[in-house]
């Protein structure tokens, strides 16, 4: 499994809102959730996509969205700000759970299952050069970045990589290792994703 | 200038509606503009998106978005559906514009000008194996694809470029683009985007 971690400083932990963006930019969330586990017919089933959430009330919430997992949803924003009120107030949802879990110790759990960690970072090795196994965790900041002690931390478990020079937004990120995972499991492992 | 051009056959061709995925997949349109014109922090000045609008009740529309003009917009669903319905009411908008058009005709004129045109087609040449210039049309299907007949129209003018088995949603293509042309203008021009 590839599995994707967004730190969302401001994403709100509870299901009150009428729009995603005013959710302290759950709009964000919702749109990595989009590239991390659609493709044009279907979903990826390989993928586990993760956001900590910090913003009021209740932080810090872990969301977890499961690939292998996910049934009927469609892929626009309306529908997401649906599911996400509704997993947000403890509903249950077919792929989605949420607990109460902070940033430190979903990397910790990820690192004791052994799976490498790496963080996304304007000056970490070029993505190119990485070498991949089957299984591999992405940290990726919101649209403000991941805050200087959450990279500090996660740096004690990962290692930085760069997808360049360019500062994409954070569901083009998603788009972008999946689309060279894609190529590498191909060249690799022979195995189309 | 690359310029991005989506055919979307039956996105609604009027301002008067509620959700962007009730007005014939509006949603798609949004998406797509959000990959390709938005980076970061600010817009990627070098491109403009076109789509063709084939839906009721007043088609073929052409929409264009340009990023060396647009200002002031968010990246969320919520603020596009807004902005598509004042345009598509004949409302102006800085940076976007709405007339006219067929698929043909924009095309003809993108020929004319001689920018090189690239389809997206499963079949087509590697991406990779594609020498570009500074300026490049490329060609999508929303997310049925494109039709037939404006495929075979398209390929009159342009050539079929894959990128690789997978099958990708509009704006994760777009994206994934987006990523090689920063990197090839960087390695063969020596410029950031």
């Amino acid at each position: 499994m590839y599995e994707f971690i967004l730190y969302s400083r401001k994403g709100h932990t509870s299901g009150n809102f009428s729009t995603l963006s005013s959710a302290g930019r759950l709009d964000t969330v919702y749109q990595c959730i989009l590239t991390a586990l659609f493709k044009s017919y279907g979903y990826r089933r390989d993928v586990i996509f993760h956001a900590i959430l910090e913003g009021p009330p209740n932080p810090p919430l872990h969301l977890q969205v499961d690939g292998r997992k996910l049934e009927r949803t469609t892929v626009d924003e309306v529908t997401w700000t649906r599911v996400l009120n509704l997993v947000l107030k403890g509903q249950k949802y077919l792929g989605i759970s949420i607990e109460k879990k902070s940033f430190e110790v979903l990397l910790k759990e990820k690192q004791q299952e052994s799976i490498p960690i790496f963080v996304l970072h304007e000056k970490g090795k070029s993505i190119m050069e990485v070498e991949f196994g089957p299984e591999a965790v992405f940290v990726l900041g919101d649209n403000i970045g991941l805050p200087k002690q959450k990279e500090k931390f996660a740096l004690r478990f990962g290692e930085k990589i760069s997808l360049g020079k360019q500062s994409y937004l954070a569901l083009s990120c998603i788009d972008i290792i999946n689309f060279l995972l894609d190529n590498y499991a191909r060249t690799h492992f022979g195995i189309s994703r």
